[in-house]
């Protein structure tokens, strides 16, 4: 399957309709922004741009794609669709690049044909991994410097979850559980044990803790990290050593007091001579449970269903509607769901130290005049249908690492909050 | 790609260490079930049945799956992937049962190694498919048998757009936006228009509103829905109705107070002699906002957001446990993670009226005895590894609209609260 029909209905009778009275060829750009941040979020971080530049080349109408559309489509416009390539230009943010209310992430010219068509799967890509990258940015930052792991495959859509795991290690997650995404992007793979393997090792005289931990050894070396939560944690400390030796890798703690529990068995291990074990903890974990053991002797923590389903905000709530029509700048005029006409750019504004201070959403035939240092934020992505930046995730992870040193101090906090900086629309002359 | 990568790494290392020490063939059950509803939910409606027994079929370690691996497993694990196919027999709640905190949706037997490789794959469509099905038959019952369009694969990952289309559909909803659900599915395709075909109608001299109805309908004839709300919602209705004519199909109101509008528009098409035109509204529209529309005249609603992140509740947080070793009943027992050993059916009573009453888990090996109507929610779906159940959308939605129907009133309730029926546990003799 191609991507073409991971879109919806209407683009397609737009399309039909736009072809039979010649619209279809006018020029237009549409532009992909969010009105708000999630609930008093203070910044987001684009995610899905290297995903939608792989998904452009995909976006073919081949045989299999155009059967289902002749049910309703007209001849003219299915020959359309089966020689269709998008062959415009496309600009957008950096992957990795903080955003903030109306930025124009993505800005798409071309026809009016080729653009309308690409509306449902940039949106999709967009707000799904945006919003994933945008709460894992948080874990990151609460987690200040110790270790993350994505282990939310199994809290969403088995797809969804390949993805989520590339936004996550955008925002700076040291690996994933993931195995499709460490296949498809190379993201370090990472796992532990689960319950099940230490009951397991059940037998008529009951569970056998040491047996099941000798067979994690025996088959991974000490070095592996050992579930400890299953029946006690301080037999299962125990247990672990007695097998392991002092050289074992990490402790793994699932349930309970994570903060009392991880004291616990810090002074545990240390006691047991095991100073070089590492304890590793999860369990419902989000931005604020990572936050809330930073003075606690933990090294890494496994972060599942709050990555993946972006922490209360599952989507990034991202539109994307047409701003100008053959050089007219156009708007919509309903209630409370203004557009800015005109196709735009933005720059960011900081201080010398830095420290950003504001965002400048211009009309690209009319920059602004700047006094204060800033950093153009749209960048060439596509020329003529070709894609013209390489997908990275290295680039995007360093760029996520140094838009969150730019954030002045408030931008940080978890508290619910207003924009970390203020966003200035510079009017069509 | 096979489906064999989209799982997690530890898996595939217990099934390593199993795999050494000998207890990979030893006989298993895992269980499948959420210990709680989301948050003050009453009830949840389990869907991703037929997307897992085929997801089952494709999971199989090719070449392709099995080169990334070399990197971490040993050469008889990589051999007994290599042969893999699941061997054992799966019970489950069918596709659209209702079900309530301990509810065992699925129940997996088989080897260890066979059992434990489905854990992640299972878990990510049950988590998703059940968590968006649960929110639509909420928007189901307060739509009140008017029209649901599924409109939000804009808003979520691009397969789990697909099948978010699915879940919705399969309770209740009438169709989707979603092109790939209807080719995959055939699930019906429904679309109106975006704001962007009539700013692209925008000359030198502004807007022509006109000349979009016009196009539309020349494409797409008059049964067509027209939006009606770009610009100003009555002048949006007069050009709607000058154009297409009293046979127009349907007019869309996307913004504004919806209740205020659909009244309104109402009256204008009436007056104007279109009482056959249907009124659509859109529009960050929940469950919540679905009812509160229960008094205006309003045909049809069409649903994005809150469908596709499941209205609040983006996963189901369906767990997989081990419950049952060669006959063993294991349980863990680490703090608030409770699981009941054995495997388990369940059934569920109700009135001779047909309201339901109570659910009632038990050990396969002693049904209870039961004096209420009661109903088995436990069905065979896999037998020696192949399906035994046909997937059937269908079916599925008339078992939603069957389980609606048997809720006690409370239960279809908007607001928080307890579990619609109780769960009870019978213990093992």
């Amino acid at each position: 399957m191609t991507a073409a029909l991971l879109t919806d209905k209407y683009e397609l009778t737009m399309l039909a309709a736009a072809l039979r009275d010649g619209s279809s060829e006018r020029t237009t750009t549409f532009e992909a922004f969010a009105r708000r941040l999630p609930d008093g979020r203070r910044y987001g971080v684009v995610a899905g741009t290297g995903r939608f530049l792989d998904a452009l080349s995909e976006f073919i109408f081949d045989d299999e794609a155009l059967a289902p559309l002749t049910a309703f489509l007209d001849s003219a416009t299915l020959d359309y669709l089966r020689d269709f390539r998008f062959t415009g230009d496309i600009d957008g943010y950096a992957e990795g690049e903080l955003y903030f209310p109306g930025s124009p992430i993505l800005s798409v010219t071309g026809t009016f044909a080729e653009c309308v068509l690409l509306e449902t799967l940039a949106l999709s890509i967009f707000n799904h991994d945006t919003a994933i990258a945008s709460a894992a940015a948080r874990m990151v930052s609460a987690a200040a410097g110790r270790t993350l792991i994505e282990m939310g495959s199994r809290r969403t859509h088995e797809y969804a979850a390949v993805a989520s795991a590339r936004a996550a290690y955008i925002a700076g997650f040291t690996g994933t559980s993931n195995l499709e995404a460490n296949r498809r992007y190379g993201i370090p793979a990472m796992g532990t044990s689960a319950h099940a393997f230490t009951m397991l090792h059940t037998t008529a005289d009951g569970p056998d803790e040491q047996a099941a931990f000798r067979a994690q050894v025996d088959a991974l070396g000490v070095g592996t990290t050992l579930l400890v939560d299953t029946y006690d944690v301080t037999t299962g400390v125990a247990n672990a050593i007695a097998v392991a030796g002092t050289e074992l890798g990490a402790v793994r703690i699932d349930s309970g007091d994570l903060g009392v529990l991880a004291r616990r068995v810090r002074a545990q291990l240390d006691e047991l001579g095991a100073t070089g074990t590492q304890i590793v903890v999860s369990g419902d974990l989000d931005e604020f449970s990572i936050a809330a053991l930073r003075a606690d002797p933990v090294n890494s923590y496994g972060v599942g269903t709050s990555v993946a389903t972006g922490s209360g905000a599952p989507t990034a709530s991202m539109v994307y509607k047409l701003v100008e029509v053959d050089g007219l700048p156009v708007e919509k005029r309903s209630s409370r769901k203004e557009s800015h006409g005109g196709r735009k750019a933005a720059v960011r504004l900081s201080r010398p130290t830095g420290t950003i201070i504001e965002e400048v959403i211009y009309p690209v035939s009319t920059p602004p005049e700047l006094t204060d240092p800033s950093r153009a934020l749209t960048v060439p992505l596509v020329r003529g249908g070709k894609p013209v930046a390489a997908p990275d995730l290295a680039a995007a992870r360093t760029l996520v690492a140094s838009g969150l040193r730019s954030l002045p101090w408030e931008g940080l906090a978890l508290s619910q909050g207003e924009p970390a900086i203020p966003t200035r629309q510079v009017p069509m002359r």
